[in-house]
């Protein structure tokens, strides 16, 4: 891993100049460009020097076909922050902070910067855990002992399940949309959710919702020609699969001074701009509750982004994966789905696809890679092309299909498992909007720094009015000013966060990207490490 | 699913009448053809006219935004017949016999089209699962009935690998390429095995291999100007990630008449030729053992195939997902690393990828979704671009990590397990070596069919001269000839293989794929059937 560093400073140095002048211009060219040349901090350069065991370094292997020249410059393109520069430092801090323990002001390395809830303390809810368990050892079902150490109902959900799986085969390929008995199950509650039909054929059981993304984003787009809406700031994820699949994206931006509001007639500008410029744009990507932002969308909101688009002809892609993590009582979530329906617009009048995952919501299962996509108001032919590229990658893995069954179909009261469930999510739930709670006022003491709440999701994304003085140190390191923000705030504290130019922004504003999921009894930490070190910050660079 | 069917023949025509004349030629275009549009068998007429339940049919959406005119074409021309029309179509008649028995001839549905052990009953081996359910829900490990009830190394391995996690999150998503320690057991797998160090840096943990593959296509392929050289017969993979990453199969012919060998001479011509047409070839995918074609290559073949690769500047790309699948004394598996390393090529001189996967092997964990790639040989800023594609997609899930962990480091001489697994193991690799003995001299004993031996993998693909009059009715049918048997044996036995169109051969010859893994009691029903239809085909059609 001690390779990524300098070379990515170079290899990324040596890709701009080399590149830039061959690249068509494109809709991301809009956003705030992050400078990506790593920033000499004091700290790191004994780090960054230790590069030796380098397997093949790019000088010393010229006869190696591959080169940055020639590969697929859409992979160049591509950017992902929330995995990007600044992880790849902290996870350098971690591994040297094990030898050198004295070389730092702080003992642990704190990750703010990924939805990521169990890599943080969170515990897997037990009936969820209980029942994969049974399902990936069946035999286990036949041991007497069995009944003394699995809850009732996860024995007969595990049967359930082991029934709908053709020849109880949880080792086998399924359809390649996912098991049909699952689907019902997953379908059911949709049903429940919105009051409305949910067709089981109508959903695609996907690896966590990105695969899902990335075909969504294959099918619609051929060329630069085509163009997706999508919110600035936004989940990099979108940006990312864009990129990868050569389209344009068209950004509309949410206005910061409504708590992140939506408005169409920002929808309208940016769609009409597009268009004047030879982009059919094809899609609206909405993120609801909002990633990295937080915000809650409200009915009549979604009501005039789903008239949107059926009047303007686009898909809407429904991002609903925070479905379950909304915290404040004046909000609540709605499905796109259930919206379109009760304004009459079906199958024939609105193309539309939900995208669900069980990384997130109260169960937090990243690892487990579950999720599923809600496909309505595509003609049969296209349906078949999705269908198809679904197949070629045969299924999703089973495990995850059978959690995407299980989050839409919890424990119900009465049930052996229900009392400690309830417990345990609710535990989870109100601890977030705790953590939220406090780290949101936390960040608003800081001087010069704004914070919308976090109404939803599991995120914080506050503004910083930097002083000029910093902002021009920024630039003679050649590094966005956020960026600079977080990477003095990851050498001086430990606290990895995520800099607003890896999620776009308002040209010219300044942001960071904070989760809301360190565990409870580290959060009065992690607010007195920013405070100090905001307030030297300040102190530093004050103009 | 209903709507497949004739939607398939329906969209297809439309689509090959609109769009044939946009495409560029491709090398795909040297491929024998595949008629696509559905023959009218007889009995599937019925399944066919009930398709009233489509929830958007094409003619009565014309309001829908998305049409197959305006999806990307490299979508379209994309195609995967492992899972197309003639499973469809099993599908539906399997669906059928529920309550039309009598209806057919046979009284159930045999799948010999697809890799999927499991599926048609083998067992998953006992150690693995145990030590995925325990990792799954590890507070069993706290209970003292768990040591009735599982072997005392699955106990000791899981304790492990939760060691080896960090924070013991299972849920957590991981390091982008993998869990770490799970990494260094594999590495430790592959040195084993090869007798050559192995780097836990260069391995990329993924959702089974296809996801591997497809993020080297995206990687190697900028345009229809950049080629891959691929077997004829291939895996359908191979030409479904080129067509949708917009590249160019260059295909090279494997020679039947001396099993299926891979001919350094071939390699050149159809390289030469590409370039000569202004093609850049960047890699070369070989499949060792061959999928569909069972050979196991020979050690000085493949020491020919390093060299040309390294001579000729391509990027080897190795699919070794059959290694553990061997069935014949005169041969052996060695994967290409080890032939390189023992030519004395280096990380400096040639770049070599290696795919494997948890689905394949004695162990066939299909639904796990586990596998990795091992890459080799690639400059430490190309190495970056392949980090920055997995962070992309965040990681593979946990469980197919694990088990790809355990599959290349099972139970040892003395474990508690050792004795059952390797009964197990055994078991199950003597009987498909016993199955496909047995299928390949019933289809040498066919009427105009040949068939080389399956050395190794899951297949055999024996060869039909078919008479000059089914070429005739096939023609009329507008369906391929192969195709057109395959759906004619499917019609009258229930047996489900693939036609040879679907994984390329020589034009005017016809083949079929089919699996060795359909259960030991049912291989005598499968030849009686086989044997009965092709006697009455050839009878029928006998010129």
């Amino acid at each position: 891993m001690r390779r990524f560093l300098t070379s990515q400073a170079k290899g990324l140095v040596d890709h701009t100049t080399r590149r830039q002048h061959h690249k068509s211009p494109s809709f991301l060219s809009l956003l705030t460009p992050q400078s990506r040349p790593l920033a000499p901090l004091s700290s790191l350069s004994r780090l960054l020097s230790s590069t030796s065991e380098m397997a093949a370094s790019s000088d010393s292997t010229s006869s190696l076909p591959v080169t940055l020249d020639s590969i697929n410059p859409k992979v160049l393109k591509c950017e992902y922050a929330v995995r990007g520069e600044i992880v790849n430092i902290a996870q350098k801090l971690q591994e040297d902070l094990k030898s050198n323990k004295d070389a730092y002001p702080f003992d642990e390395i704190i990750y703010c910067n990924i939805g990521n809830p169990q890599s943080l303390g969170q515990l897997p809810i037990r009936f969820f855990r209980e029942v994969l368990a049974l399902c990936d050892h069946s035999s286990l079902l036949d041991e007497s002992e069995t009944h003394g150490l699995f809850s009732t109902d996860s024995i007969d959900r595990a049967w359930k399940i082991l029934d709908q799986i053709p020849g109880r085969a949880t080792g086998a390929y399924s359809h390649s949309q996912g098991i049909k008995g699952l689907r019902d199950t997953i379908a059911a509650g949709i049903e429940a959710r919105d009051g409305f039909p949910a067709d089981p054929n109508d959903i695609f059981l996907t690896d966590g919702a990105s695969p899902a993304v990335h075909m969504m984003m294959q099918l619609l787009l051929s060329s630069e020609k085509d163009g997706i809406l999508c919110p600035i700031p936004q989940y990099p994820l979108y940006s990312a699969s864009i990129a990868l699949h050569g389209g344009s994206l068209v950004p509309y931006y949410l206005d910061e001074a409504t708590g992140w509001g939506l408005e169409i007639s920002e929808l309208k500008k940016q769609l009409e701009e597009a268009r004047s410029k030879g982009i059919t744009v094809r899609a609206l990507v909405v993120i609801n509750p909002g990633n990295p932002t937080g915000q809650v969308l409200a009915e009549e909101n979604q009501c005039d982004i789903v008239n949107f688009c059926k009047q303007e002809g686009l898909v809407l892609l429904a991002d609903e994966v925070y479905q379950e993590n909304v915290y404040v009582p004046d909000k609540k979530f709605h499905s796109f789905k259930k919206i379109a329906r009760s304004l009459g617009h079906g199958e024939k009048d609105i193309s539309l696809v939900s995208f669900q995952s069980v990384s997130k919501g109260y169960y937090g299962e990243c690892g487990k890679r579950g999720g599923y996509m809600e496909v309505t108001g595509f003609t049969s032919d296209v349906r078949e092309q999705i269908y198809k590229m679904a197949s070629v990658n045969l299924c999703s893995n089973i495990s995850g299909q059978i959690l995407a069954s299980l989050v839409m179909s919890p424990p119900k009261p009465g049930d052996d498992s229900y009392d400690s469930y309830m417990v345990e999510r609710d535990g989870i739930l109100s601890s977030m909007a705790k953590r939220a709670k406090t780290l949101e006022e936390a960040l608003n003491n800081l001087e010069g720094v704004t914070c919308n709440r976090a109404e939803g999701a599991m995120y914080l994304f506050p503004r910083m009015n930097l002083p000029q003085k910093a902002i021009e140190a920024a630039e003679a390191e050649k590094t966005a000013p956020d960026a600079f923000y977080c990477k003095r705030l990851l050498n001086a504290t430990g606290v990895v966060v995520v800099p607003g130019s890896g999620f776009g922004q308002v040209p010219g504003t300044w942001h960071f990207r904070c989760t809301i999921l360190s565990q409870e009894d580290k959060i009065p930490a992690i607010v007195n490490r920013l405070t100090e070190f905001h307030k030297s910050f300040m102190d530093e660079f004050r103009d």
